[in-house]
Protein backbone atom coordinates (compact mmCIF):
# COMPACT_ATOMS: atom_id res chain seq x y z
CA UNK A 1 0.00 0.00 0.00
CA UNK A 2 1.68 2.96 -0.86
CA UNK A 3 1.01 6.14 1.44
CA UNK A 4 0.16 9.45 -0.07
CA UNK A 5 -2.46 11.25 2.61
CA UNK A 6 -0.56 12.48 6.15
CA UNK A 7 -2.65 14.66 9.07
CA UNK A 8 -1.65 15.63 11.92
CA UNK A 9 -4.07 16.61 14.71
CA UNK A 10 -3.49 18.87 17.29
CA UNK A 11 -1.20 22.20 16.14
CA UNK A 12 -0.16 22.27 19.80
CA UNK A 13 3.68 22.39 21.15
CA UNK A 14 4.89 19.08 19.44
CA UNK A 15 2.03 18.84 16.76
CA UNK A 16 2.72 22.03 15.02
CA UNK A 17 6.81 21.13 14.85
CA UNK A 18 5.51 17.49 14.07
CA UNK A 19 3.32 19.10 10.76
CA UNK A 20 6.07 21.54 9.55
CA UNK A 21 8.87 18.79 9.18
CA UNK A 22 6.40 17.03 7.46
CA UNK A 23 5.55 19.87 5.32
CA UNK A 24 9.30 19.96 4.75
CA UNK A 25 9.90 16.52 3.78
CA UNK A 26 7.00 17.31 1.03
CA UNK A 27 4.42 14.90 2.87
CA UNK A 28 2.03 17.97 2.54
CA UNK A 29 0.01 16.94 5.74
CA UNK A 30 -3.45 18.27 6.55
CA UNK A 31 -2.87 20.10 9.76
CA UNK A 32 -6.02 19.45 12.08
CA UNK A 33 -6.78 21.91 14.99
CA UNK A 34 -10.06 23.45 16.24
CA UNK A 35 -8.32 26.90 17.36
CA UNK A 36 -8.57 29.20 13.73
CA UNK A 37 -5.05 31.02 15.23
CA UNK A 38 -3.61 27.54 14.77
CA UNK A 39 -4.37 26.76 11.44
CA UNK A 40 -3.69 30.32 10.20
CA UNK A 41 -0.32 29.94 11.25
CA UNK A 42 0.11 26.25 9.33
CA UNK A 43 -1.56 27.99 6.41
CA UNK A 44 1.08 30.48 6.52
CA UNK A 45 3.75 28.30 6.07
CA UNK A 46 1.94 26.85 2.82
CA UNK A 47 -0.02 23.60 4.88
CA UNK A 48 -2.92 22.76 4.38
CA UNK A 49 -5.63 22.94 7.76
CA UNK A 50 -9.09 21.86 8.45
CA UNK A 51 -10.55 22.02 11.57
CA UNK A 52 -12.43 18.79 11.54
CA UNK A 53 -10.78 15.40 11.58
CA UNK A 54 -14.12 14.23 9.75
CA UNK A 55 -13.25 15.96 6.84
CA UNK A 56 -10.58 14.74 5.82
CA UNK A 57 -10.29 10.97 7.50
CA UNK A 58 -11.48 8.89 4.70
CA UNK A 59 -8.74 9.81 2.74
CA UNK A 60 -5.65 9.81 5.19
CA UNK A 61 -3.34 6.97 4.96
CA UNK A 62 -1.38 8.16 8.05
CA UNK A 63 -2.83 10.26 11.22
CA UNK A 64 -0.39 11.46 13.50
CA UNK A 65 -2.45 12.78 16.79
CA UNK A 66 -0.47 15.32 18.74
CA UNK A 67 -3.35 16.35 21.25
CA UNK A 68 -2.93 16.88 24.77
CA UNK A 69 -4.25 13.79 26.79
CA UNK A 70 -6.12 10.53 26.68
CA UNK A 71 -9.19 12.32 26.51
CA UNK A 72 -8.84 14.17 23.54
CA UNK A 73 -7.54 10.65 21.81
CA UNK A 74 -10.82 8.99 22.53
CA UNK A 75 -12.57 11.73 21.12
CA UNK A 76 -10.75 12.07 17.98
CA UNK A 77 -10.68 8.95 17.38
CA UNK A 78 -13.62 7.47 18.75
CA UNK A 79 -16.06 10.05 19.57
CA UNK A 80 -19.06 11.32 18.23
CA UNK A 81 -17.67 11.72 13.80
CA UNK A 82 -14.59 10.27 15.29
CA UNK A 83 -11.83 9.53 12.59
CA UNK A 84 -11.62 5.30 13.32
CA UNK A 85 -14.56 4.89 11.97
CA UNK A 86 -13.88 6.77 8.64
CA UNK A 87 -10.16 5.83 8.04
CA UNK A 88 -10.09 3.04 5.83
CA UNK A 89 -8.46 -0.64 6.19
CA UNK A 90 -4.40 -0.32 6.18
CA UNK A 91 -4.12 2.98 7.20
CA UNK A 92 -1.85 3.88 10.23
CA UNK A 93 -2.34 5.96 13.18
CA UNK A 94 0.77 6.97 15.62
CA UNK A 95 -0.07 8.59 18.69
CA UNK A 96 2.49 10.59 20.12
CA UNK A 97 0.29 11.65 22.81
CA UNK A 98 1.40 10.92 26.93
CA UNK A 99 -1.06 8.60 28.17
CA UNK A 100 -1.33 5.44 30.48
CA UNK A 101 0.00 2.38 28.95
CA UNK A 102 -2.97 0.47 29.09
CA UNK A 103 -5.08 3.25 27.33
CA UNK A 104 -2.82 2.92 24.47
CA UNK A 105 -2.98 -0.54 24.41
CA UNK A 106 -7.28 -0.31 24.38
CA UNK A 107 -6.61 2.06 21.97
CA UNK A 108 -4.23 -0.36 19.74
CA UNK A 109 -6.74 -3.29 20.47
CA UNK A 110 -9.84 -1.16 19.42
CA UNK A 111 -7.95 -0.26 15.98
CA UNK A 112 -6.71 -3.27 15.36
CA UNK A 113 -10.22 -5.10 14.96
CA UNK A 114 -11.25 -2.28 12.72
CA UNK A 115 -8.27 -3.85 10.64
CA UNK A 116 -6.50 -0.37 11.51
CA UNK A 117 -2.47 -0.39 12.09
CA UNK A 118 -1.47 1.64 15.39
CA UNK A 119 2.37 2.99 16.89
CA UNK A 120 2.67 3.81 19.91
CA UNK A 121 4.84 6.64 20.13
CA UNK A 122 5.38 9.25 21.99
CA UNK A 123 7.55 11.46 22.22
CA UNK A 124 11.12 13.59 24.36
CA UNK A 125 12.12 16.91 22.85
CA UNK A 126 10.13 20.49 22.99
CA UNK A 127 8.93 22.94 20.49
CA UNK A 128 12.30 23.77 18.76
CA UNK A 129 13.52 19.68 18.68
CA UNK A 130 10.06 19.06 17.12
CA UNK A 131 10.46 21.71 14.23
CA UNK A 132 13.77 21.18 13.81
CA UNK A 133 12.57 17.27 12.97
CA UNK A 134 14.72 16.32 16.13
CA UNK A 135 12.37 14.33 18.07
CA UNK A 136 13.24 11.25 20.43
CA UNK A 137 10.48 8.70 19.98
CA UNK A 138 9.94 5.66 21.97
CA UNK A 139 8.10 3.62 20.02
CA UNK A 140 6.11 0.01 19.97
CA UNK A 141 4.10 -1.60 17.40
CA UNK A 142 3.90 -4.24 15.05
CA UNK A 143 6.64 -4.39 11.96
CA UNK A 144 3.98 -3.73 9.84
CA UNK A 145 2.80 -0.44 11.61
CA UNK A 146 6.35 0.26 11.85
CA UNK A 147 7.35 -0.09 8.28
CA UNK A 148 4.19 2.18 7.51
CA UNK A 149 5.35 4.86 9.79
CA UNK A 150 8.99 4.63 8.26
CA UNK A 151 8.15 8.32 6.40
CA UNK A 152 6.67 9.96 8.67
CA UNK A 153 9.47 9.45 11.56
CA UNK A 154 12.27 9.85 9.58
CA UNK A 155 10.48 13.35 9.33
CA UNK A 156 9.87 13.85 12.53
CA UNK A 157 12.93 12.29 14.82
CA UNK A 158 16.72 12.35 14.81
CA UNK A 159 16.12 8.75 17.04
CA UNK A 160 13.68 6.04 16.98
CA UNK A 161 14.09 3.44 19.79
CA UNK A 162 11.93 0.51 18.98
CA UNK A 163 10.36 -1.20 22.50
CA UNK A 164 8.95 -4.39 20.99
CA UNK A 165 5.68 -5.46 18.73
CA UNK A 166 2.71 -4.43 21.65
CA UNK A 167 1.42 -0.90 21.75
CA UNK A 168 1.64 -0.07 25.17
CA UNK A 169 5.62 -0.37 25.50
CA UNK A 170 6.10 3.13 24.22
CA UNK A 171 3.56 4.72 26.66
CA UNK A 172 5.47 2.47 29.53
CA UNK A 173 9.14 4.43 28.86
CA UNK A 174 7.46 7.96 28.33
CA UNK A 175 6.22 7.38 31.95
CA UNK A 176 9.63 6.26 33.16
CA UNK A 177 11.05 9.40 31.36
CA UNK A 178 8.27 11.25 33.19
CA UNK A 179 8.68 10.29 36.64
CA UNK A 180 12.56 11.28 36.26
CA UNK A 181 11.93 14.81 34.26
CA UNK A 182 9.01 16.03 36.88
CA UNK A 183 11.29 14.34 40.21
CA UNK A 184 14.24 16.24 39.19
CA UNK A 185 12.56 19.74 38.62
CA UNK A 186 10.83 19.10 41.73
CA UNK A 187 14.69 18.10 43.91
CA UNK A 188 16.20 21.13 42.05
CA UNK A 189 13.71 23.42 43.36
CA UNK A 190 14.01 21.69 46.86
CA UNK A 191 17.66 21.69 46.87
CA UNK A 192 17.91 25.28 45.24
CA UNK A 193 14.98 26.59 48.04
CA UNK A 194 16.94 25.21 50.88
CA UNK A 195 20.15 26.50 49.78
CA UNK A 196 18.71 30.15 49.27
CA UNK A 197 17.40 30.00 52.75
CA UNK A 198 20.91 29.06 54.10
CA UNK A 199 21.76 32.35 52.74
CA UNK A 200 23.36 31.27 49.48
CA UNK A 201 23.26 33.19 46.02
CA UNK A 202 21.12 31.63 43.56
CA UNK A 203 24.19 32.10 40.97
CA UNK A 204 26.54 30.26 43.04
CA UNK A 205 24.16 27.81 43.58
CA UNK A 206 23.69 27.35 39.69
CA UNK A 207 27.93 27.65 38.83
CA UNK A 208 28.52 24.36 41.43
CA UNK A 209 25.52 22.34 40.62
CA UNK A 210 25.93 22.35 36.91
CA UNK A 211 29.94 21.48 37.08
CA UNK A 212 29.25 19.12 39.50
CA UNK A 213 27.98 15.17 39.87
CA UNK A 214 24.83 16.86 41.54
CA UNK A 215 23.64 18.05 38.08
CA UNK A 216 20.64 16.48 35.76
CA UNK A 217 19.26 18.31 33.03
CA UNK A 218 16.21 19.54 34.57
CA UNK A 219 18.54 21.42 37.15
CA UNK A 220 20.59 23.09 34.55
CA UNK A 221 17.83 23.99 32.10
CA UNK A 222 15.32 24.78 34.82
CA UNK A 223 17.27 26.67 37.37
CA UNK A 224 17.72 28.93 34.84
CA UNK A 225 14.38 30.34 35.71
CA UNK A 226 15.20 30.97 39.37
CA UNK A 227 18.14 32.43 38.93
CA UNK A 228 16.79 35.16 36.56
CA UNK A 229 13.57 35.49 37.91
CA UNK A 230 11.81 35.27 34.52
CA UNK A 231 8.96 32.42 34.98
CA UNK A 232 8.20 32.55 30.97
CA UNK A 233 7.25 29.14 30.45
CA UNK A 234 8.81 27.14 27.64
CA UNK A 235 7.42 23.89 29.62
CA UNK A 236 4.23 24.78 32.41
CA UNK A 237 3.61 23.76 35.87
CA UNK A 238 0.41 22.13 34.68
CA UNK A 239 2.28 19.90 32.40
CA UNK A 240 3.67 17.76 35.40
CA UNK A 241 0.20 18.09 37.07
CA UNK A 242 -0.85 15.72 34.18
CA UNK A 243 2.37 13.97 33.63
CA UNK A 244 2.82 12.57 36.92
CA UNK A 245 -0.11 12.18 37.43
CA UNK A 246 -0.24 9.43 34.78
CA UNK A 247 2.96 8.37 36.72
CA UNK A 248 1.05 7.72 40.19
CA UNK A 249 -1.61 6.58 38.60
CA UNK A 250 0.20 3.66 36.54
CA UNK A 251 2.54 3.04 39.42
CA UNK A 252 -0.69 2.16 41.50
CA UNK A 253 -1.73 -0.56 38.54
CA UNK A 254 1.25 -1.79 38.39
CA UNK A 255 1.38 -2.12 42.56
CA UNK A 256 4.61 -0.22 42.77
CA UNK A 257 5.44 2.59 45.18
CA UNK A 258 7.21 5.32 43.81
CA UNK A 259 7.22 7.65 46.98
CA UNK A 260 9.37 10.65 45.32
CA UNK A 261 7.37 10.96 41.98
CA UNK A 262 4.16 10.94 44.61
CA UNK A 263 6.38 13.52 46.19
CA UNK A 264 6.61 15.68 43.48
CA UNK A 265 3.16 15.37 42.07
CA UNK A 266 2.21 17.36 45.22
CA UNK A 267 4.58 19.84 44.84
CA UNK A 268 3.56 20.94 41.29
CA UNK A 269 -0.25 20.14 42.41
CA UNK A 270 0.63 22.96 45.25
CA UNK A 271 1.58 25.58 42.53
CA UNK A 272 -1.56 25.07 40.56
CA UNK A 273 -3.19 25.61 43.59
CA UNK A 274 -1.53 29.01 44.18
CA UNK A 275 -1.86 30.09 40.85
CA UNK A 276 1.46 29.05 39.07
CA UNK A 277 -0.31 26.63 36.68
CA UNK A 278 0.83 28.56 33.69
CA UNK A 279 3.92 29.47 34.30
CA UNK A 280 7.02 27.30 33.94
CA UNK A 281 7.56 24.59 35.52
CA UNK A 282 9.97 25.81 38.06
CA UNK A 283 7.42 28.41 39.50
CA UNK A 284 7.06 25.04 41.66
CA UNK A 285 9.52 27.13 43.94
CA UNK A 286 7.35 30.23 44.37
CA UNK A 287 5.44 27.79 47.08
CA UNK A 288 8.01 27.99 49.42
CA UNK A 289 7.85 30.89 51.75
CA UNK A 290 11.05 33.05 53.10
CA UNK A 291 13.88 32.08 50.66
CA UNK A 292 14.22 35.80 49.11
CA UNK A 293 13.84 34.21 45.45
CA UNK A 294 15.52 36.74 42.73
CA UNK A 295 13.20 38.95 41.12
CA UNK A 296 13.26 39.63 37.59
CA UNK A 297 16.15 42.04 36.21
CA UNK A 298 13.68 44.98 34.97
CA UNK A 299 14.83 46.64 31.72
CA UNK A 300 15.16 43.41 30.14
CA UNK B 1 54.48 33.16 57.40
CA UNK B 2 55.89 30.90 54.89
CA UNK B 3 53.82 27.64 55.15
CA UNK B 4 56.28 24.30 54.85
CA UNK B 5 54.99 21.57 56.59
CA UNK B 6 51.56 20.01 55.50
CA UNK B 7 49.59 16.91 57.17
CA UNK B 8 46.64 15.09 55.50
CA UNK B 9 44.20 13.18 58.41
CA UNK B 10 42.30 10.43 56.85
CA UNK B 11 43.89 8.40 54.43
CA UNK B 12 40.25 7.18 53.01
CA UNK B 13 38.85 7.95 49.71
CA UNK B 14 39.06 11.21 49.24
CA UNK B 15 42.29 11.91 51.79
CA UNK B 16 44.65 9.29 50.26
CA UNK B 17 44.51 10.87 46.61
CA UNK B 18 44.76 14.83 48.40
CA UNK B 19 47.68 13.50 50.47
CA UNK B 20 48.91 12.00 47.10
CA UNK B 21 48.31 15.38 45.42
CA UNK B 22 49.96 17.30 47.53
CA UNK B 23 52.84 14.60 47.59
CA UNK B 24 53.20 14.96 44.18
CA UNK B 25 53.48 19.15 43.90
CA UNK B 26 56.28 19.09 46.22
CA UNK B 27 54.65 19.44 49.53
CA UNK B 28 55.91 16.54 51.17
CA UNK B 29 52.84 16.02 53.52
CA UNK B 30 52.41 13.65 56.55
CA UNK B 31 49.64 11.02 56.07
CA UNK B 32 47.89 10.52 59.01
CA UNK B 33 45.86 7.21 59.75
CA UNK B 34 44.98 4.52 62.59
CA UNK B 35 45.09 2.09 59.73
CA UNK B 36 48.40 0.42 59.18
CA UNK B 37 47.54 -0.56 56.00
CA UNK B 38 46.53 2.76 54.16
CA UNK B 39 50.15 4.24 55.73
CA UNK B 40 51.95 1.40 54.04
CA UNK B 41 50.33 2.37 50.91
CA UNK B 42 51.03 6.02 50.96
CA UNK B 43 54.78 5.07 52.24
CA UNK B 44 54.93 2.96 49.27
CA UNK B 45 54.09 6.59 47.46
CA UNK B 46 57.15 7.76 49.09
CA UNK B 47 54.79 9.92 51.81
CA UNK B 48 55.20 10.55 55.59
CA UNK B 49 52.59 8.79 57.94
CA UNK B 50 52.04 9.18 61.50
CA UNK B 51 49.31 7.11 63.42
CA UNK B 52 48.89 9.72 65.79
CA UNK B 53 48.08 13.41 65.08
CA UNK B 54 49.23 15.23 67.92
CA UNK B 55 53.19 13.74 67.44
CA UNK B 56 53.38 15.66 64.33
CA UNK B 57 50.31 18.76 65.38
CA UNK B 58 53.21 21.23 66.67
CA UNK B 59 54.98 21.37 63.86
CA UNK B 60 52.31 21.44 60.67
CA UNK B 61 51.37 24.57 59.43
CA UNK B 62 48.49 23.46 57.40
CA UNK B 63 46.18 20.46 58.26
CA UNK B 64 44.09 19.12 55.88
CA UNK B 65 40.75 17.17 57.77
CA UNK B 66 39.12 13.96 55.22
CA UNK B 67 37.88 11.92 58.15
CA UNK B 68 34.42 10.40 57.86
CA UNK B 69 32.31 12.76 59.91
CA UNK B 70 31.45 15.31 62.68
CA UNK B 71 32.37 12.72 65.38
CA UNK B 72 35.88 12.01 63.75
CA UNK B 73 36.47 16.05 63.32
CA UNK B 74 35.65 16.96 66.75
CA UNK B 75 38.08 13.87 68.12
CA UNK B 76 41.03 14.81 66.16
CA UNK B 77 40.63 18.66 66.75
CA UNK B 78 39.43 18.74 70.14
CA UNK B 79 39.20 15.19 71.66
CA UNK B 80 41.75 13.55 74.11
CA UNK B 81 45.42 14.52 72.43
CA UNK B 82 43.46 16.79 70.04
CA UNK B 83 45.24 18.28 67.48
CA UNK B 84 43.92 21.92 67.89
CA UNK B 85 45.57 22.88 71.52
CA UNK B 86 49.42 21.77 69.78
CA UNK B 87 48.64 23.97 66.88
CA UNK B 88 50.36 26.83 66.65
CA UNK B 89 49.28 30.27 66.31
CA UNK B 90 48.45 31.09 62.39
CA UNK B 91 48.30 27.83 61.02
CA UNK B 92 45.78 26.57 59.15
CA UNK B 93 43.18 23.86 58.94
CA UNK B 94 41.12 22.96 55.85
CA UNK B 95 38.05 20.90 56.17
CA UNK B 96 37.17 18.82 53.61
CA UNK B 97 34.74 16.61 55.42
CA UNK B 98 31.02 16.63 55.03
CA UNK B 99 29.26 18.08 57.78
CA UNK B 100 26.41 20.40 59.03
CA UNK B 101 26.95 23.60 58.36
CA UNK B 102 26.23 24.96 61.84
CA UNK B 103 28.64 22.23 62.97
CA UNK B 104 31.40 23.92 60.30
CA UNK B 105 30.35 27.35 61.98
CA UNK B 106 31.37 25.95 65.29
CA UNK B 107 34.79 24.68 64.83
CA UNK B 108 35.35 27.81 63.00
CA UNK B 109 34.75 29.64 65.84
CA UNK B 110 36.48 27.34 68.51
CA UNK B 111 39.68 27.36 66.04
CA UNK B 112 39.61 31.06 65.62
CA UNK B 113 39.56 31.85 69.65
CA UNK B 114 42.62 29.82 69.72
CA UNK B 115 44.28 32.14 66.49
CA UNK B 116 44.19 29.42 64.35
CA UNK B 117 42.90 29.85 60.55
CA UNK B 118 40.33 27.98 59.21
CA UNK B 119 39.03 26.90 55.95
CA UNK B 120 35.23 25.51 55.60
CA UNK B 121 35.87 23.36 52.06
CA UNK B 122 34.16 20.47 51.31
CA UNK B 123 34.76 18.90 48.14
CA UNK B 124 33.29 17.35 44.96
CA UNK B 125 34.46 14.27 42.96
CA UNK B 126 35.38 10.86 44.20
CA UNK B 127 38.91 8.49 44.51
CA UNK B 128 39.59 9.40 40.58
CA UNK B 129 39.69 12.88 41.14
CA UNK B 130 41.05 13.51 44.14
CA UNK B 131 44.18 11.24 42.77
CA UNK B 132 44.54 13.64 40.22
CA UNK B 133 44.35 16.72 42.04
CA UNK B 134 41.09 17.56 40.57
CA UNK B 135 38.96 17.67 43.28
CA UNK B 136 36.03 20.42 42.47
CA UNK B 137 35.82 22.50 46.37
CA UNK B 138 32.96 24.78 47.68
CA UNK B 139 34.83 26.86 49.87
CA UNK B 140 34.15 29.43 52.60
CA UNK B 141 36.34 31.52 55.02
CA UNK B 142 38.47 34.40 55.73
CA UNK B 143 40.89 36.28 53.21
CA UNK B 144 43.23 35.19 55.62
CA UNK B 145 42.80 31.59 55.39
CA UNK B 146 41.77 31.53 51.93
CA UNK B 147 45.76 32.88 51.27
CA UNK B 148 47.06 30.35 53.49
CA UNK B 149 44.96 27.57 51.79
CA UNK B 150 46.29 28.50 48.21
CA UNK B 151 48.90 26.25 47.47
CA UNK B 152 47.32 23.16 49.05
CA UNK B 153 43.77 23.86 47.16
CA UNK B 154 46.07 24.20 43.67
CA UNK B 155 47.47 21.14 44.31
CA UNK B 156 43.88 19.26 44.96
CA UNK B 157 41.75 20.87 42.98
CA UNK B 158 40.74 22.02 39.30
CA UNK B 159 38.08 24.15 40.65
CA UNK B 160 37.56 26.20 43.84
CA UNK B 161 34.35 28.33 44.62
CA UNK B 162 34.50 30.60 47.04
CA UNK B 163 31.43 31.46 49.07
CA UNK B 164 31.76 33.90 50.96
CA UNK B 165 34.13 34.88 54.70
CA UNK B 166 32.11 32.53 56.62
CA UNK B 167 33.05 29.05 58.03
CA UNK B 168 29.62 27.26 56.92
CA UNK B 169 28.81 28.25 53.48
CA UNK B 170 31.02 26.13 52.25
CA UNK B 171 28.70 23.36 54.36
CA UNK B 172 25.52 24.78 53.15
CA UNK B 173 26.69 24.31 49.46
CA UNK B 174 27.96 20.25 49.88
CA UNK B 175 24.19 20.08 51.70
CA UNK B 176 22.66 21.35 48.43
CA UNK B 177 25.07 19.17 45.90
CA UNK B 178 24.11 16.07 48.80
CA UNK B 179 20.39 16.32 48.42
CA UNK B 180 20.19 16.67 44.91
CA UNK B 181 22.64 13.83 44.67
CA UNK B 182 20.87 11.43 46.52
CA UNK B 183 17.39 12.02 45.81
CA UNK B 184 18.56 11.49 41.84
CA UNK B 185 20.00 8.28 42.66
CA UNK B 186 16.71 7.34 44.51
CA UNK B 187 14.63 8.58 41.46
CA UNK B 188 17.14 6.85 39.18
CA UNK B 189 16.27 3.31 40.64
CA UNK B 190 12.40 4.53 41.28
CA UNK B 191 11.94 4.97 37.84
CA UNK B 192 13.97 1.94 36.61
CA UNK B 193 12.08 0.12 39.04
CA UNK B 194 8.68 0.82 37.80
CA UNK B 195 10.06 0.55 34.20
CA UNK B 196 11.41 -2.81 35.19
CA UNK B 197 7.78 -3.98 36.43
CA UNK B 198 6.17 -2.62 33.69
CA UNK B 199 8.20 -5.15 31.36
CA UNK B 200 10.62 -3.08 29.61
CA UNK B 201 13.98 -4.00 29.49
CA UNK B 202 17.00 -2.66 31.72
CA UNK B 203 19.12 -1.84 28.94
CA UNK B 204 16.41 0.11 26.86
CA UNK B 205 15.67 1.94 30.00
CA UNK B 206 19.24 3.31 29.92
CA UNK B 207 19.84 3.80 26.46
CA UNK B 208 16.36 5.83 25.81
CA UNK B 209 17.05 7.66 29.27
CA UNK B 210 20.56 8.93 29.11
CA UNK B 211 20.12 10.59 25.82
CA UNK B 212 16.69 12.36 26.79
CA UNK B 213 16.04 15.36 29.25
CA UNK B 214 15.61 13.22 31.57
CA UNK B 215 18.63 12.01 32.30
CA UNK B 216 21.05 13.19 35.09
CA UNK B 217 24.64 12.39 36.08
CA UNK B 218 23.62 9.93 39.01
CA UNK B 219 21.66 8.03 36.45
CA UNK B 220 23.93 7.61 34.14
CA UNK B 221 26.75 6.29 36.28
CA UNK B 222 24.44 4.81 38.96
CA UNK B 223 21.76 2.54 36.27
CA UNK B 224 24.85 0.95 35.28
CA UNK B 225 25.27 -1.18 38.38
CA UNK B 226 21.56 -2.15 37.34
CA UNK B 227 22.22 -3.18 33.88
CA UNK B 228 25.29 -4.87 34.30
CA UNK B 229 23.91 -6.57 37.57
CA UNK B 230 27.28 -5.46 39.23
CA UNK B 231 27.02 -3.63 42.50
CA UNK B 232 30.45 -3.44 43.56
CA UNK B 233 31.02 -0.23 44.96
CA UNK B 234 32.21 3.14 44.15
CA UNK B 235 30.16 4.54 46.58
CA UNK B 236 28.25 2.83 49.16
CA UNK B 237 24.91 2.99 50.68
CA UNK B 238 25.84 4.35 53.68
CA UNK B 239 27.28 7.15 52.53
CA UNK B 240 24.22 8.33 51.26
CA UNK B 241 22.23 7.31 54.76
CA UNK B 242 24.85 9.76 56.44
CA UNK B 243 24.55 12.21 54.12
CA UNK B 244 20.99 12.68 53.76
CA UNK B 245 20.56 12.08 57.34
CA UNK B 246 23.06 15.72 57.67
CA UNK B 247 20.50 17.12 54.73
CA UNK B 248 17.53 16.09 56.31
CA UNK B 249 19.02 17.95 59.72
CA UNK B 250 19.87 20.96 58.47
CA UNK B 251 16.59 20.87 56.83
CA UNK B 252 15.02 20.96 60.46
CA UNK B 253 17.35 23.43 61.26
CA UNK B 254 16.10 26.00 59.11
CA UNK B 255 12.46 25.23 59.18
CA UNK B 256 12.31 24.64 55.80
CA UNK B 257 10.54 21.14 54.09
CA UNK B 258 12.50 18.77 52.13
CA UNK B 259 10.02 16.31 51.03
CA UNK B 260 11.97 14.88 48.10
CA UNK B 261 14.76 14.58 50.17
CA UNK B 262 13.82 12.68 53.16
CA UNK B 263 11.72 10.10 50.95
CA UNK B 264 15.35 9.35 49.70
CA UNK B 265 16.66 9.28 52.79
CA UNK B 266 14.16 6.60 53.83
CA UNK B 267 15.17 4.46 51.10
CA UNK B 268 18.98 4.37 51.51
CA UNK B 269 18.09 3.44 55.09
CA UNK B 270 15.90 0.21 53.70
CA UNK B 271 18.41 -0.88 51.69
CA UNK B 272 21.15 -0.39 55.04
CA UNK B 273 18.80 -2.48 57.29
CA UNK B 274 18.01 -5.11 54.50
CA UNK B 275 22.27 -5.83 54.40
CA UNK B 276 22.83 -3.46 51.59
CA UNK B 277 24.78 -0.75 53.45
CA UNK B 278 28.27 -1.73 52.05
CA UNK B 279 26.61 -2.47 48.28
CA UNK B 280 27.14 0.67 45.22
CA UNK B 281 24.36 3.00 46.28
CA UNK B 282 22.11 1.58 43.62
CA UNK B 283 21.77 -1.13 45.20
CA UNK B 284 18.69 0.34 46.83
CA UNK B 285 16.73 -0.78 44.05
CA UNK B 286 17.03 -4.60 45.37
CA UNK B 287 14.93 -3.64 48.50
CA UNK B 288 11.79 -3.31 45.05
CA UNK B 289 10.24 -6.75 45.26
CA UNK B 290 8.97 -8.62 42.10
CA UNK B 291 10.67 -6.54 39.11
CA UNK B 292 13.27 -9.12 37.78
CA UNK B 293 16.21 -6.56 38.48
CA UNK B 294 19.34 -8.32 36.10
CA UNK B 295 21.75 -10.68 37.39
CA UNK B 296 25.74 -10.28 37.16
CA UNK B 297 27.06 -12.37 34.01
CA UNK B 298 29.46 -15.03 34.89
CA UNK B 299 32.86 -15.31 33.94
CA UNK B 300 33.91 -11.75 34.50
Amino acid sequence: MSRKNYAVVGLGSIGFGVAQSLLRAGLNPVGCNRSERSRKAFEALGGRTSADVAEFAAQTDVLILCVVNAEQVEQVLFGNHGAAAELKRGSLVISCVTVKPAFSESVGDRLESMGILYLDAPVSGGPAQSAAGQLSIMASGSEEAFAAAETALSAMASSVRRLGDRPGRGSAMKVVNQLLAGAHIAVAAEAMALGLRMGLQAEDIYAVITSAAANSWMFETRMKHVVSGDYTPLSTVDIFVKDLGIVTQTSLEQSMPVPLASAALQRFVEAHAAGYGKEADAAIIKTVPGIGLPEQKSGR
